[in-house]
């Protein structure tokens, strides 16, 4: 799966908006000189030709092969260094149908491009330094976030705010240690306390390192989301609650596509958190052939839910199955529903009374819901990713050596090797000293046309 | 399902682009005075009004409720009349988020814009004289056109091509319709002949509508494209020969999603035509019961088919079951297959040897396909729509009905009413004469954003 954005010369082109008949498609391109190379698809070249930067350009594009007309379509035209890649850009904006975007991949392809490879235009745009990784790694995030909370996090790390905080505590230990090697090197220099006096910065950014990596499972739970599933006898109430989910909370707009499923499954958006409910079947013992493979299935949808709701009925109480279901799963989050009714007997420590006819209780349950999931109770504004996440936390363990090889008065080369440890593994969060490889990797993950 | 779209000064807003994430989406805005409207959402406000037409601006998008940032995005402004609704536009460019598309659409709401209807800025380009109405629903063709056929087409009926003589043959029977007029208001004036004269011109005109009409099958076919079943007994080499027409010819781009289904299916093009073929089960009697279903599915498959391939085995030679099928269905296509065996039998009249093993036989099998569809033979160059096709027929009849009364000396109201009738037919096809609920009908076909 690996590949080489070696060459950002080349001029490359994707479509870079979803398959599928619309009103409009993008067919983006890039690369130095780019307007001039497929100048010449249009019906008057020259308007393309003599395009300034940030205009829009009407034209008919024209298959150089036969000399047939593509489309009408309106080209964006930038000029490098001011585009989103940094380099020449026209994104043509044409019909939104999926031959007519292929037609024009196809002459542009022709006039001398080639098809981008994922990721490539960020890669550009990193290059030309419009992004660092975390940035660039954002905009990925931001594509795939389904709650407002997932987005605005995904925003402010993509204006860079994360990013200013990173770069500054690397320049600051990056000093320290330039300090730090110049007591090396010239022992008789050695000022009182040596690096005494750095210990204060270097706590700040300890602190402000843990509490990035403390942030962690807040912002990957708001972007990636947790897996729902209510569980509970026949007739505990499982689908008027999963019903009442979706009456109180906002259904997710996603890009996903449902398929035939044997249960029933939503997505909300509880608290900011993209959750996918699933209301699986009943989990009573049972003889019959087909209700038996439903409930296995069941079993298979619990095992792997990020959460499991127990709903019991209230109006009926505790039974066998139940007690069986709890003991073997004491994680699950403990419903006691139908409190409406004048039959509910009273709650039990340790569940949740609902009502989900009426919703009362909903939204206690709904913020017990958040508070058990990793990360629930954290904000959304860490780092989402899981090789951020173990970079930051490399940082943290490699500048918290430093300060205890410091404060116990160990060598000094000791505390140098920490203190460059935790600057690179700074730098590779930004791209900074990312090498060739990780790149590769963080930008084939994006999807073509990004 | 009749909607209204009374008001064109209204700011309108909906997603251009398919749902879905990607790399960019479009969210497009339009309506008298809607970039000075909705700059107050940017964050540097003066930015967005102060733009000239045809320009790009960058900047982040507030949403006035809560100040919270939506995205980054470029915004491609028109001005009035300079845009492809002829209003004021705004397209927004934004990252590739279902998430961010949601919100930029509630912030434009909140700014006061309102969702569009489906088709609703194809209609304001309607009304503001940017296309007629054959032009507008060759808009709406391009986007299915899933072959260069349709899509070259389709273009072709945006460029105008058949628009400017519709509206030149309209033009020239107005004329002569008030020749006619005049001619029974002052009979007094009656020249020689009556409008004798005329005739040359009216049958070259009711030559280019019955050519048009004739042409519609055809252009239909290229747009609709067609369902083709294959069928046979078992080892008969159904799935060869299916496989060989995915070798052979380009599989389709298609914006479909895929579903579960019990028989094979594949898109191909097929000298133009947008094909989908069908891999139907084996068509012998059978006990067993789910192979029973298999084969009640595929006649139900052979029955909604626009053309049966029947597949023999020339090896094994003609059935029982072979003929049972054929004598049942006289219109299939009769497929010898495995010529290039040693074993296979001569060929029975009517029907095309072929070995889908090697591929000899293909092609000509392939143009006998397209020979047998309803308009295969035809050009792709008519109009597709039906109700195209009705308007153009129904001027055809009564333009011949007039040629027909002034050739038998019938008195001139019959002839004038003929003539009134055919240009009224001619001024619905371009959306002249159409009354508001025809063209309620036609734009609310189109999708949400076009």
């Amino acid at each position: 799966m690996q590949q080489r954005y070696i060459d950002v010369e080349e001029l490359i082109v994707a479509q870079a908006t979803p398959p599928g008949a619309s009103a409009l498609a993008i067919v983006r391109l890039a690369g130095p000189g780019c307007v001039d190379a497929v100048a010449a698809g249009f019906q008057r070249p020259e308007r393309l030709r003599e395009a300034r930067g940030r205009s829009l350009v009407r034209g008919t594009f024209i298959d150089p092969r036969d000399g047939k007309p593509v489309d009408d379509l309106v080209a964006a035209v930038f000029r490098a260094p001011e585009s989103p890649t940094g380099q020449d850009q026209v994104d043509f904006m044409t019909h939104g149908s999926p031959a007519v975007v292929a037609a024009l991949v196809d002459a542009l392809v022709a006039l001398g491009c080639r098809r981008a490879l994922p990721g490539e235009f960020s890669f550009r745009a990193f290059v030309a330094g419009k992004a660092d990784l975390v940035e660039s790694e954002a905009i990925d995030e931001l594509s795939r976030a389904r709650t407002a909370e997932a987005r605005a996090a995904a925003l402010r790390r993509l204006g860079g705010g994360v990013s200013a905080e990173i770069w500054r505590m690397r320049s600051e230990l990056l000093e320290i240690l330039a300090a730090c090697e110049v007591l090396l090197d010239y022992p008789e220099d050695e000022v009182e306390g040596g690096l005494d006096g750095r210990l204060p910065a270097m706590r700040a950014a300890l602190d402000a390192l843990s509490a990035l990596s403390a942030a962690h499972a807040g912002a990957r739970l708001r972007l990636e989301g947790a897996r729902v599933a209510v569980a509970g006898r026949t007739n505990a109430g499982k689908s008027s609650l999963f019903n009442r989910f979706l009456r109180e909370e906002r259904s997710i707009v996603s890009g996903e596509h449902g398929t035939t499923r044997d249960w029933i499954e939503a997505s909300v958006d509880l608290e900011g958190i993209p959750l996918v409910l699933q209301d699986t079947a009943g989990l009573r013992s049972t003889t019959d052939a087909i209700e038996a493979e439903g409930v296995r299935r069941s079993r298979l949808l619990l095992d792997a839910a990020d959460l499991v709701l127990y709903v019991v009925d209230g109006t009926a109480g505790l039974a066998d199955d139940d007690r069986d279901f709890l003991e073997a799963r004491p994680d699950a989050l403990r419903v006691w529903n139908k409190t409406d009714s004048a039959e509910c007997g009273p709650v039990p420590a340790g569940f949740h009374p609902v009502s989900a006819l009426d919703g009362i209780g909903f939204q206690d349950l709904a913020l017990a819901i958040v508070a058990k999931l990793p990360g629930g109770a954290g904000s959304a504004d860490g780092l989402a990713g899981e090789r951020q996440a173990a970079l930051v936390e490399a940082a943290r363990a490699s500048l918290s050596d430093a300060i205890a090889s410091i404060e116990a008065g160990e060598p000094l080369d000791l505390v140098s090797l920490d203190l460059k440890a935790a600057s690179d593994s700074l730098g590779e969060l930004t791209g900074e000293t990312a090498s060739p490889d990780v790149l590769d990797t963080i930008f084939s993950r994006f999807c073509v046309g990004k």
